[in-house]
């Protein structure tokens, strides 16, 4: 008895067949005495159909209009689980970004969140109802159509959860829950029953694509239960919760690895004060995120200045950096786009010396060359050639033991 | 020098190709110096394919989650639209019905627009822009989306130029116009120039499928110029007006045809006060659309009672009237749905004596029985065997010579 959200992918409302199974689900979470709120993706394909569209109507678009466009997957799919769903006896209703109201900024494509109002749900669920609401789309103050950014579903789930003080979150997707590593690189990589939200944001942030990251920062600001199951099967399972003190006793949880990696290095720059804001003013001005940053010790008044960013973005930012680069006087912009970032992650790293001695020590018996290392409390990454990615993950993974629970 | 607001059904917006070329139309009237709010239809096909996902859903669907479902359609072009007036250079921006917005009744799958507000269009407008505007949707005062039915779209556009004191309203279709009858049964079909209102409306009631027959009374209401053209051609066209000296001269301006007709007779039913009553107000509590209504004079305290409806209705409206004819104790109820009704229009028929006794004997040559009549001020249907359809156009097309121009 309490008050449940449940979210579903793209593959388990990709058919009517599909919806009809997500249904029986649903159902079952309502017979158990819960008040249900569904949140649901587009189905699966629809919404690369949709972008596929955009671009063929506009190569640079017009970002209001792309949201309006990609937004209109979910409203298909919550439309036809709150056919099914009155069909079988369970009056249901489906609610639209502007309709609940989740109201989000203006940043079209990737906006965030600023609030969820509660009051039109709570009616529903107060009536006995089942409340179906499309993920991944919000509303500007303005009744601008906003989009959330891919996996930008989960999120939706998560502040809905967040507003209406729900007892849990599920996230249903098409795996069982949150692994070691990807299970189709290590073929004995391990489930993991509970993970904290830290050793979850810093997975999803360094490549495993479980969750959104935006998701996981909400859910640990309001203390959100979530539970990443599969659609198809109710085996399995991964709490993602507060830490507790079970996981500080593993040290390393996870290995991820994210191939959409590119590196640039700008050689040469002189070393005054000042530069880096130059070099990286423009690229937050075109909203290119940068990942890891690294800086040499400065020799004889110059540096070489290296950061990785998404793929999609090294025509852009080449564009950008060089011209700033002549404007500052470094000698030439690098790119290489044949890398990719491994990563081990675990809360037990805080209180455990030489975890990053290991990770070192481990790929250099491959004979792996890591080109940039970056560290946080919880993570350790390391930029390599590409080709080494599986290999990598596999060794990492055995290393530190990770098929044996602790 | 104006506000024109352009309508493209969904043949003229069924691909990206197709939309490039409404976007050049668009620009076109916009380079004439007019302001320009365009109202588009989803792409041909899509429509259907949303109702068939409906229907796979839930037979019998709930209507609030069919229109929000297949609502959708029209939001797809309108942003597609936008994108490529965007990318030619023309400043756009798509608005859907709660956006603008367009106020209904909660009379979902076949809403009517209770009214339209203009400050929001009027403010694009203002800035330069090209407003593009979702056809065939609305809001309600609860903020549920609603659709207005089959052809919505011409209304929706008929809406928001009587709402901004439009110059004129352009509907685009797939025809050049509107013919004295259908050009595909008669070669010798001629295009009108000009329509009044009152004949236009009849011809749409009466199976002329160019334009909804609500958009014409908004039209007339309004006192709105329609202009009916091809969005593939710069030929042709007819204005839908006031009644003009011209219009006079005709006597007859069009021949229509309904194959979607079927007949049901009550037999027997004992001639008492609140008989039709009874009989109707279970039909009209059902939303069921009763066309022609003819009931024989009574003998011996009997009647015969016979009406046309849509033939989709048939099942329901029988059900619904052997209960009643039972209550009432009629004989029986007959069903025939081989029927159609043809029907001859014009303003001159006013003024005019014989028109009807001329139709009667020219079906009547032909060997063509007429088992029901109705009339009104400037219309005349029969209701014959469905056999016989485009024989009577073709007869009476040649009959009251409506290939010639008066």
């Amino acid at each position: 008895m309490g008050l449940v959200v449940q979210k579903y992918g793209g593959t388990s409302v990709a058919n009517i067949e599909k919806i009809e199974n997500v249904a029986r689900k649903v159902i079952k979470a309502k017979n158990e005495g819960n008040d249900v709120v569904v949140v649901l993706s587009a189905m699966a394909g629809e919404t690369d159909r949709l972008i596929k569209l955009a671009q063929q109507a506009a190569e640079d678009y017009d970002t209001r209009e792309y949201d309006n466009l990609i937004s209109t997957g979910e409203q298909v799919t919550i439309s036809l689980l709150s056919l099914v769903l009155n069909r079988l006896g369970y009056p249901a209703r489906s609610f639209l970004g502007f309709q609940v109201r989740i109201l989000t900024d203006q940043d079209y494509t990737q906006a965030r969140i600023l609030g969820v109002e509660d009051q039109v749900l709570r009616k529903e669920l107060e009536k006995g109802k089942i409340a179906v609401v499309a993920g991944f789309q919000g509303v500007d103050s303005d009744n601008n159509i906003t989009t959330l950014g891919r996996g930008g579903s989960d999120t939706s789930a998560v502040a809905l959860a967040a507003a209406l003080s729900a007892d849990v979150c599920e996230i249903y997707t098409d795996v069982d829950g949150v692994y070691t590593t990807d299970p189709n690189i290590c073929s004995n990589a391990r489930l993991l029953n509970k993970i904290s939200y830290d050793e979850m944001l810093e997975m999803a942030r360094a490549g495993a694509k479980v969750l959104q990251p935006r998701s996981v920062e909400l859910a640990k600001k309001f203390e959100v239960p979530v539970y990443v199951k599969s659609s198809f099967s109710d085996e399995g399972g991964t709490l993602v919760t507060k830490e507790d003190k079970d996981m500080e006793r593993e040290v390393v949880s996870g290995v991820t690895y994210d191939r959409d990696q590119a590196k640039i290095t700008v050689v040469r720059v002189p070393d005054k004060a000042g530069v880096a804001a130059r070099l990286f003013t423009p690229l937050a001005e075109h909203n290119i995120v940068v990942d890891m940053i690294i800086q040499n010790a400065s020799l004889e008044g110059y540096t070489d200045l290296t950061f990785t960013i998404s793929k999609k973005d090294v025509k852009e930012t080449k564009r950008l950096i060089e011209e700033v680069a002549k404007e500052v006087g470094a000698a030439k912009v690098e790119v290489d786009d044949q890398v990719a970032k491994v990563s081990i992650i675990g809360v037990g790293m805080i209180s455990h010396s030489g975890v990053a001695a290991k990770m070192f020590s481990t790929l250099a018996q491959e004979g792996i060359n890591i080109m940039m290392i970056s560290t946080s409390e919880i993570k350790i990454s390391c930029v390599i050639h590409s080709k080494y990615t599986e290999l990598a993950v596999m060794v990492l993974h055995d290393a530190f033991e990770l098929e044996k629970s602790s």
